[in-house]
């Protein structure tokens, strides 16, 4: 049985008609949607050669034995948002079935090194507002306090909506266990946006996850009357923010692939006919490089404080949430670029903006690299999410390709 | 009798302990307290040989005969926002008293004209967001339907409201019939703003009432992942509004005396992972001059365009609300000037940016002037609203005179 990409794009349609409905895929996390799709995807597995089990953070792992304990690992999720895509998460999970599926064939069942596919569990974090969940639980980076007393919209806990699928979190830290002979990490994933369709190319190598400096802000000024104050004795707190709105576009300019956005601002009191007087912005800034990432947090800082000044208003910080950068591991960019190259001609390697299991992965030590193909329209977490067909094939192969090199590179390593 | 400004202060402080509580004046219009207010304000006549009446509307005259029919009105409100302050209204009312018994005494209770202290109702539209309902039910602008079905926080009409208080607001018509014989119309007011303290000037001549135009604008983008998504490649609906937050300042000081307010503005999703889709603002432009107005306009809907096509948005406008500017009578504007420059040697023109019952007296083709005290820090509606003693006692001064050029000016009318 040979490589069948197109097998991989008729499963994810399968997955599609079985959990999603006309608003799109349902695959939350811990729902009965969810336990649908890992129920169909343990069905696929039958006539393997396989051991298959549910880790202590309830992560999905397919083991093909190679006579190497040493082992490669294929990873993606099957959880989606609520009214999510078809491909986020699954494409991925899929290609790596197939993969394993013509190693198993290629090797009889007995490949030189162990092959691994792994469905996370909760990457997405929608229900309870934690991503990365069960990776994290295998990472070992996973707090359980912190997580264990999260609600979802209905007042149910994360640790009664786990206990329900038979994961206890008190257990996560067991997880770790199957970090145990992990040799490399590969995960595709669709871009999620514009790029590579920008550029015309099918598939990309990603350097890493880009860090995050996640931030809200508040200007200071003085509500007034917007009939009776005139324009030269306001103290506009809205003004101030507008003009850091625009300054944040500069601030990341100056940089190659960073990003900085404004998502969300609210003006107080918030009626016609009142000069603002005070206004809470967030911000989000993003870069794969930390010094960057720092230098555009300080500038954005210095550019607040001096707008405040110049509009005689204040502005104080606040840390939401923050992440280094994690690169991937250069030896498996390399392969990844060969990969694409001797597949679909070109490569591009670009950094990743969202994050993915994959950085999890690479914070437990174990060498990791991504691959993106092309999102159409750049849009994601949306039933219009979307690939061509041609190109979801094309990940595959490139995928399979990159198996092969990446199984061989484990086999050189002492 | 000659005129006593302090009694003035003294009965406004009575009237504070009265109807403020640690949160500021509660004179809401309609409401318990304000009918003691009213009460109280009645028990001020008994020794004064005056008629007084509620009109249809509500509001509450004070009729002295004169040896003419033909009347100066001196008009004002006792009805408060929530948690307001101690002189918006009051002290144009309180000042309107002590005027009429000044002159009462001095003719012997038969002047030669007739003076009425009006008392109107619901200035504020504070509870049911309609203002100045008494003013214009008196000049004839008012549309029943539109307000009739109003309600409150709890759910009560206006209807109900009114009627609780003894007004049928379908008799709301009758109430023109309080314009017969009416001369001209002076309302003091304290200025709500920082100009007359900022020149350091405790009076002025108030212009008018400047026109306003009031939108609600909406840019439209497109929502975008904050991580995945270049900042080439965005459509950031919020940078074309904060463009316009900062533009329209320019607009403003364009002229003298121009006002132009971006009160509230909002993020749609507004989520800290997500580039803004779509960003709805409002805008509050005024002019004394309509000319004025209509250019400030034409120019912010100009900028809007032009800002959304740079950002690569769209941007759609809808009226909230306008009116046109409305001037004071250029005769009462001139002994306005004389009577501040007799009591204070130093005068100043403005317009005023809040709307007065002034405004709908003019409307009603009454001749029609108001006086500004200053205002300590330009705030009100807010229990800290104030004005220096010495600046209400010389108010009430200044507005004496001005009463006694202008029953001298009616009385040399054909």
């Amino acid at each position: 049985m040979s490589l069948n990409p197109q097998r991989t794009v008729s499963e994810l349609k399968e997955l599609r008609a079985l959990t999603a409905d006309e608003n799109g895929a349902q695959r939350v996390a811990w729902t009965d949607t969810w336990l649908k799709a890992r129920e169909w995807f343990s069905s696929k597995l039958r006539d393997l050669p396989v051991e298959h089990h549910y880790d202590a953070a309830g992560n999905n792992w397919v083991t093909l034995p190679g006579k190497s304990e040493k082992a490669l690992l294929l990873g993606g999720h099957l959880d989606s948002v609520p009214n999510g895509g078809w491909l986020d998460g699954a494409l991925d999970v899929m290609a790596g079935l197939e993969i394993l599926r013509r190693i198993s064939t290629e090797y009889s069942g007995k490949p030189p090194v162990t092959i691994r596919v792994v469905d996370w569990a909760d990457e997405e974090g929608a229900r309870f507002g934690r991503s990365l969940l069960g990776s994290s639980a295998f990472a070992g980076t996973h707090t359980i306090e912190a997580d264990r007393v999260r609600t979802d919209r209905d007042g149910i806990t994360l640790e009664d909506a786990l206990r329900r699928c038979g994961v206890e979190i008190g257990k996560f830290p067991e997880a770790t266990k199957e970090q145990m002979s992990a040799a490399a990490y590969l995960e595709l994933h669709i871009e999620q946006g514009p790029v590579l369709e920008g550029m015309g190319l099918p598939l990309g190598v990603v350097l890493g996850t880009k860090g995050v400096e996640r931030h809200i802000l508040n200007f200071h000024g003085q509500e007034a009357h917007s009939g009776s104050t005139p324009m030269n004795a306001r103290r506009d707190a809205l003004a101030a923010a507008a003009k850091l709105a625009l300054e944040i576009r500069n601030i990341a300019k100056k940089h190659e692939d960073s990003v900085c956005t404004m998502g969300s601002l609210k003006t107080f009191p918030g009626i016609v006919t009142a000069v603002v007087g005070r206004c809470e912005a967030t911000l989000d800034q993003r870069d794969l490089d930390s010094g960057v990432l720092a230098e555009m947090y300080r500038d954005a800082q210095e550019a607040s404080r001096r707008f405040a000044a110049e509009e005689h208003c204040t502005v104080d910080w606040s840390r939401l949430w923050s992440i280094e950068p994690i690169p991937f591991n250069p030896h498996l960019l390399d392969l990844c670029e060969q990969s694409i190259r001797e597949t679909a001609g070109t490569s591009h390697r670009l950094p990743s903006g969202p994050l993915h299991d994959a950085a999890e992965v690479s914070r437990a030590g174990i060498p990791t690299v991504m691959m993106f193909v092309q999102s159409l329209n750049g849009i994601s977490h949306n039933k219009i999410e979307d690939t061509k067909e041609e190109h979801l094939e094309m990940s595959v192969a490139a995928l399979d390709r990159l198996a092969s090199k990446t199984m061989a590179w484990i086999e050189q390593q002492p």
